[in-house]
């Protein structure tokens, strides 16, 4: 049989698996993916990109990508029954909340979106990390004995088929209508099939395989939570009819006939979310009989909840049908953090509020670049340890959120003197209010850990997470969520950017220097050449953590920002740490920005939207996926405490540019020249 | 001998044979490209994208590529002697005039700006559309007994060798430093090679061959202009330097020793312009002797024009030499208006202004969707006679422009009492500022003629172009000129567009209805109705020009932008024309837009912005590449003027839909549904 070792292995490539091996690629770790399916292409399921997923995109470079081709889905309107039981608008607002994100709700298929993602491997890892399928894993074995802290073994043992694609085949899977429904119930089974085998040997495993995860029944970890009667249909097609908020998202409910969501699509289709009345039940399985599930049933549901209105699916491209619940896995790792399991594996809910996907991929986001680190011995092991409580936790949020919303979807409005024990709809567009914000996934908070620098906060209950918390440096930017990207300018060139196109997730920390106003303020220069000289110190903590063989900004990439005007502040009076020049006498102009007005945009004003004192400044770390991880003084006595920081996050290297007094060249030309910003998506102008 | 019939040969793929390919590409067009090169790869030469060059690529599709590549130069600096001699800093300008365009000028070698036009050939033909390579024109005759209005002759034969890769290699062309020289002097020779030849029957010939144009010569045509003495040296490399100014471009006036233009480029590096003080001559061409001039001889120039900054470039990637003329074509066509030029075959000039390879293209812009209307049995062939007034007039804008500035550039400056004659550096800072609005090609302006209606307007003088015309509905939008940009909002889904991505280079006329506030001025939705009556009723003029078997928006597409709120207008109440359902049922929501503030971004003030009072409204004709063609009034008298305008541009089609009585369903599927816009590339978030 074959054997092969290899860093990390993961199973299953869906939205998780495909943005673990993004990150992997970035980072140039070695990794490998594998998954059952023959294929990748596919039709329906997941289309919701919430505005966070689109940061991470940009992050990678292809939010534009994602914006281009992606439905905007701009507007909710709401729909009731008035009291005749028409329904008519009640309401209408923003999908996204106004000001939360730069990107708003988007629609694209979740093939589209995985696309991007293996275009993305493909580049960054000059096309050798290909997802491998069909291949199933079959078994699995963590040998316990193997410390955590040693990350040079290969303790975790997978067997994988490689299977014949005619055995894999999926039967009920495919582009038909009339196999539309598989998906969405039973997965496609896990049976084992015949194949030749090969055993991999693993440092770290990660399941990405769905809700019928195999990696967590492997590990024994069990679901918690329940399930509802309501039943919903979903299509995919161009809607024909007079219903004028057709191209908007809209909530239906009907007085008698159930509810409906509408989603705008792409392509000018749209998605129908139906409740279904009455459904036909399996006896034997004690659940919905999906045979009996037909497009005709399924309209004959939407056509009764629209009226008086008309509508008719033309181009139908796909439908389905399924039940609601909530379930969250009680861990999400075995206990040695070897196999760790991220998406559906961890958590299902209802499709309507679009998350699945979105939650799915931020899982492997937030676990990937940590395993990175370890593997590629720039972190220890305990990064690791920070996953769970920290991914757990939206799950939690996001169960309670669906379980809500969900509810309040699927029940019968209370019509003024028409029906007892019905839902409050203004309940339900307060509610649907307030969960755009959890919703768009850039609120997500993580708490205090060797990870994130803040005291313990408050918990504010189930659906309100905990109270933020911000130091006094940077009164707006709460410590433990993303940091909000704000427009600055480039210094040497005065092009606008956006502060987070110039921190792309490539696997770097980030000290942001906000320097304040050093032209007008000599103390404030004093500040800045006194950190400059700490930074470029023979003993330099970053030097201290950066391999030799490696630029210096590679594993800590230190940006400043100014707030003094661009034009007052000359080139050469900058402190040098923030103009290097490399080993070929290149300067780095990229690393310094300005608060200022651009030519030909308006002023970000970068101190005002993150609290910053322009007479204080204030120094800023985050983390590779964007998170603030800690806020201190700019100054010195601020660097220390950075510097201490990174002493329990980042390990020091053997051969370091500390230990080496400086950079060893290899005489190999840099593939990548950090100083040659590549700012990602540029300010496109509108 | 092989023989073939095309309604279209380009001769020649720099840019301007590529633009042209794209519109042929885009509109259907059955057309062959041949170049004698065996590949397009290159490096060095032309880099300057203008404003207009992006705007017509984001109509194409691709703006967002060239926008995301690259480098956005945003400011210009003037540098010159202070009373020591020393260069200092004497002033600094926006290098793109504000407000001119969304976009700014941005530099991005010509090798990939080809190749965003070669994927967009390639996905617009599928694929059927390639430079055939290396294929030589070697003769060409005309047959003028053939008329004008034959459009379905094939009166020109050219006859082309189709060479083996190695025979047509170019000995001096390529990427080594010591080639460099070559392709700016003497094109690449037009010696006849062995080769197979065919003979091409062609309705219509593009020459897009260049400075040495084959096709012109053939015709016959002959260059006006002079040369001088300058020479000039450029260099393409990562600069190391303190010069601080090196990220923006500069004009630097040393006291004694020349100039420089420097242009910061992709990738880190930097181009500059180097006068050469002395110049080795050969005596025989009476021309400088290049093999002279060494990198060695260029960079000591550029270090004593740097004094006291120090200046060296690494990783030189190429350099060349090039004297300064100015030439333009007496003709842009053979008199029977079957065989045209375009680009360098029509004008040479110096490359510091960053014009030619934009002009070059601007030309085929304008020429090929008129061949492509004759082609396609849509217009008559006099519209192919604008083709020279339009641009040769732009050819001559451009000489003037580029003559005036390099003798302010190459001057020796007056330094108060240090020099005599020189010239004065304000001028020049005036010339330019006052010269970006014609470098960014936002501003051509072309005079009256059927395609474009308004009196006959003032010449200002060389220099100052034409006094603009503006009809009194529509303010500050001037008739001839590109109409900018603005944004707007669609009605169906409140999504902020720009109205020029609305209205992509495929090939459509547009009619933009501004209806004006129709809400709340009942006049005005009377005008609305009865202008959608117009365009509904069997014989209207949009159904005369409209084979039967396409949809009623291929030829002149009717949008409308209304004044009101967006809340206030209800779907259902617009007037039938606007939101058409097509012979499938599916509406067309997206042709309806309101000059309202979208939920994110800010108000666009469209009917501001164009100057039309939005309790009258107007009534804008576009032409397929975006230029005003003409303004009337919003009612059905401003309509019938339209009507009579298209009478004598669009030729009534033989199966239309008036005739027709209505769409002919061929039973195929449209392959484009225009009903589902594809927006190009979005507005994106900042
Ligand atoms: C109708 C519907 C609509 C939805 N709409 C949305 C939406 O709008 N927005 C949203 O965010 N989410 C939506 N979702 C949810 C979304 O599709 C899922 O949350 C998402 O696909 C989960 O991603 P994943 O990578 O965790 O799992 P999956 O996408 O299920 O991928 C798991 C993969 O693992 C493979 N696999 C399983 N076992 C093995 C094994 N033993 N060996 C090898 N490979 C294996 C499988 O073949 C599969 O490819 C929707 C879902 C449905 C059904
Ligand atoms: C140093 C330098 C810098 C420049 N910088 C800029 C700049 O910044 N911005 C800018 O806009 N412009 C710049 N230019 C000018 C720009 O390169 C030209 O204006 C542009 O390339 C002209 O495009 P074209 O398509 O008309 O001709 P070309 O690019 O010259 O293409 C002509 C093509 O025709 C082919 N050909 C010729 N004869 C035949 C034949 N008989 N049969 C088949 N094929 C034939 C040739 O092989 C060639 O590929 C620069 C030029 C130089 C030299």
């Amino acid at each position: 049989m074959k054997e092969s070792n290899t860093d990390v292995l993961i199973v299953g490539a869906g939205p998780a698996g495909h943005m673990a091996m993004t990150w992997f690629a970035r980072c140039g770790v070695k990794a490998r993916i594998i998954d059952k399916r023959p294929d990748s292409r596919f039709i329906g399921q997941a289309d919701g990109l919430q505005s966070r997923t689109i940061e991470v995109f940009q992050s990678f470079g292809f939010g534009d990508r994602a914006q281009k081709e992606a439905y905007h889905m701009l507007e909710m309107c709401f729909w009731e029954p008035d009291a005749n039981g028409n329904i008519v608008r009640a309401n209408r607002m923003p999908d996204s909340t106004i000001g939360i994100s730069r990107f708003q709700q988007s629609v694209l298929h979740q093939g589209r979106v995985e696309s991007f993602m293996r275009d993305s491997v493909k580049k960054w890892s000059k096309d050798t990390l290909k997802i491998e399928r069909p291949v199933q894993a079959t078994s699995m074995k963590v040998d316990e004995s193997v410390p955590e802290s040693d990350t040079d073994a290969y303790p975790v043992t997978v067997t994988v088929k490689h299977m014949k694609e005619d055995v894999a085949a999926v039967n009920q899977y495919g582009a038909k209508i009339a196999n539309g429904l598989f998906r969405a119930f039973d997965g496609d089974g896990n049976a084992e099939k015949e194949g030749e085998e090969e055993t991999i040997h693993a440092k770290y495993v990660i399941g990405c395989d769905g809700a019928h995860s195999w990696v967590r029944r492997s590990l024994g970890i069990e679901m918690n939570g329940e399930s509802t009667d309501y039943v919903w249909g979903v299509m995919d097609g161009v809607p024909v009819t007079d219903f004028p908020d057709i191209r908007s998202r809209c909530a239906i409910h009907s007085a008698e006939s159930g509810s409906i969501m509408v989603i705008p699509r792409e392509h000018g289709m749209v998605r129908l979310y139906i409740q279904l009345a009455q459904v036909p039940i399996d006896p034997e399985k004690s659940r919905i009989d999906r045979s009996k599930i037909t497009p005709e049933l399924i309209m004959d549901n939407a056509r009764k909840i629209f009226s008086p209105y008309k509508i008719e699916m033309k181009f139908v491209k796909w439908y389905t049908a399924y039940q609601i619940g909530q379930r969250v896995a009680t861990k999400f790792s075995d206990s040695n953090h070897r196999v760790f399991i991220t998406g559906d594996a961890c958590h299902t809910h209802s499709p309507k509020a679009g998350q699945g996907m979105n939650v799915s991929m931020m899982d492997s986001y937030n676990l990937a670049w940590k395993i990175g680190h370890v593997v590629r011995k720039l972190a220890p092991p305990e990064i690791l340890n920070t996953y769970e409580p920290e991914r757990k936790k939206v799950a939690q949020e996001l169960i309670y959120y669906d379980y809500k919303l969900s509810r309040l979807f699927s029940g019968r409005p209370a019509v003024a003197g028409k029906s007892e024990n019905g839902i409050d709809t203004k309940e339900f567009h307060d509610y649907f209010e307030k969960g755009n914000g959890f919703a768009s996934g850039t609120i997500v908070d993580y708490r205090p850990s060797i990870l994130v620098d803040k005291p313990e906060v408050k918990y504010l209950g189930e659906g309100e997470g905990d109270e933020p918390y911000y130091s006094p440096l940077a009164t707006k930017a709460p410590i433990g969520r993303r940091l909000d990207t704000v427009q600055v300018m480039t210094q040497c060139d005065t092009k606008p950017v956006q502060l987070a196109d110039v921190m792309p997730s490539d696997g770097r920390w980030r000290i942001v220097y906000f320097s304040g106003d050093i032209v007008n303020n000599a103390q404030l220069m004093k500040n800045a050449e006194a950190i400059s000289d700490v930074l470029t110190s023979p003993d330099s903590f970053v030097k201290k953590h950066t391999p030799a063989t490696c630029m210096l900004d590679s594993v800590i990439d230190v940006l400043m920002v100014h707030a003094s005007g661009r034009w007052e502040l000359e080139w050469n009076t900058i402190p040098e740490a923030f103009r290097p020049v490399d080993h070929y006498g290149r300067q780095d102009y990229w690393n310094v920005f300005a608060d200022d007005k651009p030519y030909h945009f308006p002023h970000g004003h970068a101190y005002e939207k993150f609290g910053i004192d322009p007479s204080k400044g204030a120094l800023v770390v985050l983390r590779p996926d964007g998170h603030l991880a800690k806020v201190s003084e700019a100054s010195v006595d601020g660097l220390k405490e950075i510097e201490q920081f990174f002493g329990s996050v980042l390990l020091e290297q053997k051969s370091s540019w500390k230990s080496n007094g400086g950079y060893l060249d290899t005489g190999k030309e840099l593939e990548e020249w950090y100083g040659i910003a590549d700012y990602g998506s540029p300010v496109l102008a509108q």
